[in-house]
């Protein structure tokens, strides 16, 4: 029998200790974000009601990298390196001659790779002497993940969730209860948006545009409160490519080289966070993987919404980013994938894309339910149903490698 | 600031490839398991309508080491060797100079230790020329466990949970279905035994004991299919070593040596997996810590049950164990910690805690839940019900530590 190795590990002295910044590599920059009022580029003062300082200006940084704070590697250390899995038995299943590898990032506080950002967001909060974050949360990944990095510094921690994973995914809110926070469904009578919400639509299941506004009103409302996004930002997606810098390094450490990279697309955090990294070697020459982008046909933002400036909430307080979007008062079915159920795609992610650097599919809710089936047999880990869609995809390529024989290197990510 | 390693990795090579079977090292032999008819010693033919002859001479082997078969460590390197963690946070928030490591079995296809059995269990079976396996289980690990085994084999599964658990936790019950089992709530009307206790009791929350019934009653009655348990047995902790065995290497690897192993106990799998090979240690005079098991105040069987022979199941359908026992129509309280309501313990620890080589105590389950909050809040992992007893007696430890300065080393399994 061959022995096979399934998990290809890092110590812990090899967390990388910088985020990557995509964009000073890119052959053109990303358009502004405007000011709602008078359409001009916001300025650091703007975004002050809602983020710290520090975290305005990893948004708007030329530089190529940002050192990753002392504090925040000893809490990565919870979880990180997090490992990189050879998929052997789902490869044996399905006859393929590819090489499937699958970052899996489900080894964190949350079970998904959200702590990334929300250990560091809530350390530059608490630096700036903020005591409250408010934040939304779809699947409840997100709002779980700042519910434990607020502990970790002592931070209140407020969070609005999607009404339909509210309902459908109660351990999520125990969970989130657990870490300290408190958990409102969304539309809520909290707020002046909730309630202008409900009002018209009593019995709305709710959309991360809606909850967005809402956590957004109280943050900006609030001296001592703050706002955090769990994707869609800039610096989000910065923190975010800890995740492929790692997979850079274990990739070399077995000698290969990716050929397709695939992640899942809701806001664009898990996907930017794979594959920066990948793009930053690639623009260099280093390798030429096709990127791939995968979303949920319920909710097309990057393969069917127009590229236009739009708001990142539904009541439409925050500024304009140029994105791909459905429109902000788009509200998608209650697919369970709920953290895919965003109105806009990241504007770093949708200017990458209108440059050309990556492509992008739909997929339908039932064939990545049955990609996750497999994948959990083979596999023995069962998916998180936002990453089933980068995994449909990948085993799609699989298949297309086990009919011509290609011996592709396919690489995914598996957040929860 | 100092760098601080939080987790203590092994290579896929260095996976154990032998389970250790304490029986030997011990000073008496364990008491034999009677035929419920005669009162003699059973004999393998007593057992083959539940269980593969290679599972029948490993329970009652005398080799000190059983051979881990290849097949099996294929498998097992999804998710082996687990990770030990140094508890730094959780040790700081206690402010003790106690040193608290946790083995965790959380990365496993189920969330907990149950698979390092529930994939040998269905090798053997396969091998065997079985079709089908029957089992029950609580709060739907094991359930989880056997699935994910079955389904590497190509075997069908059939799961009874414990109704409490069933009503508590539908997101197992996905997940068992998932795997491709299926899965009854217990008491059932698909078994005589299920049928009687509904006559009596139409509400019965059920209990490890009924579901036993059931799945025995139907292996028993079709040749095809036979029996599969998640604990109590002695393969199934001869399995389990291979938990406190990497463990050791673990420990050895940052030059520590246990002062003292805690572990929750239901059935006893995951409290004998992480102990036996530390016992063995002990018992050649290496080290001498105290190995302590942790029961839920609701079903105190060690603390409080009478050492006895009885049943294993509710309806007297297995052979007589000795072990400690609260009478096997004891029905506990529906407490969270669904795995550990079990109304007799495994026949090995209750005899090895007769020995005097272990202690035992008992933790209601509120004191439990803060413990595994604080765990949570610190350590960033949510611990399922059935560990937070153990944390509980490991924080108590710890907190003692802190009054009388005590630089102890403690051991804990972190078990979904």
């Amino acid at each position: 029998m061959t022995v096979k190795q399934h998990k290809i590990m890092l110590d812990e002295d090899e967390i990388p200790t910088r985020w990557y910044n995509v964009v000073p590599d890119l052959p053109a920059p990303p358009p502004p974000v405007l000011h709602p009022g008078t359409l001009e580029p916001v300025g650091p003062d703007d975004l002050a009601p809602l983020f710290p300082m520090a975290l305005i200006a990893q948004e708007v940084t030329t530089d190529s990298y940002v050192e990753i704070p002392g504090e925040v590697l000893d809490i990565y250390r919870l979880w990180r390196p997090s490992p990189l899995y050879r998929a052997h038995r789902l490869e044996q299943a399905l006859g393929t001659p590819a090489r499937i590898y699958y970052k899996y990032e489900g080894v964190s506080p949350a079970g998904s790779h959200k702590p990334n950002t929300a250990v560091p967001q809530a350390f530059y909060n608490a630096q700036a002497g903020i005591r409250r974050l408010t934040t939304e949360t779809g699947a409840g990944q997100w709002g779980t993940a700042l519910a434990f990095a607020c502990a970790q510094f002592a931070l209140e921690c407020e969070v609005w969730q999607v009404r339909a994973s509210y309902d459908q995914k109660p351990y999520r809110r125990m969970m989130i209860e657990t870490f300290g926070a408190t958990i409102h469904p969304s539309p809520s009578d909290l707020t002046e948006a909730g309630r202008a919400i409900l009002a018209e639509h009593p019995d709305s299941t709710g959309s991360l545009g809606i909850a967005i506004s809402e956590a957004v009103e109280v943050a900006a409302q609030n001296a001592d409160t703050n706002y955090a996004l769990g994707s869609v930002l800039n610096h989000v997606l910065l923190h975010q490519t800890v995740i492929g810098e790692e997979a850079l390094l274990q990739l070399a450490k077995v000698g290969e080289t990716p050929d397709v990279i695939i992640g899942c697309t809701g806001g664009g955090s898990n996907f930017g966070g794979l594959a920066f990294p990948f793009l930053r070697e690639k623009l260099a020459g280093k390798m030429s993987p096709q990127i791939l982008a995968v979303e949920p046909a319920a909710c097309p933002s990057l393969t069917r919404g127009q590229y236009a400036y739009d708001f990142g909430d539904t009541a439409g307080m925050t500024p304009l980013m140029k994105m791909h979007t459905l429109g902000h008062d788009f509200v998608p079915d209650p697919i369970h994938a709920g953290g895919l159920r965003y109105h806009g795609m990241s504007p770093l992610i949708s200017h990458i894309y209108e440059l050309g650097l990556m492509d992008a599919i739909s997929k339908p809710q039932s064939e990545c339910f049955a990609a996750g089936v497999q994948f959990a047999r083979t596999e023995g880990i069962v998916p998180a149903p936002e990453p089933t869609h980068a995994l449909a995809a990948a085993i799609d390529e699989a298949k297309r490698c086990a009919d011509t024989g290609e011996e592709k290197v396919i690489l995914t990510a598996l957040c929860g």
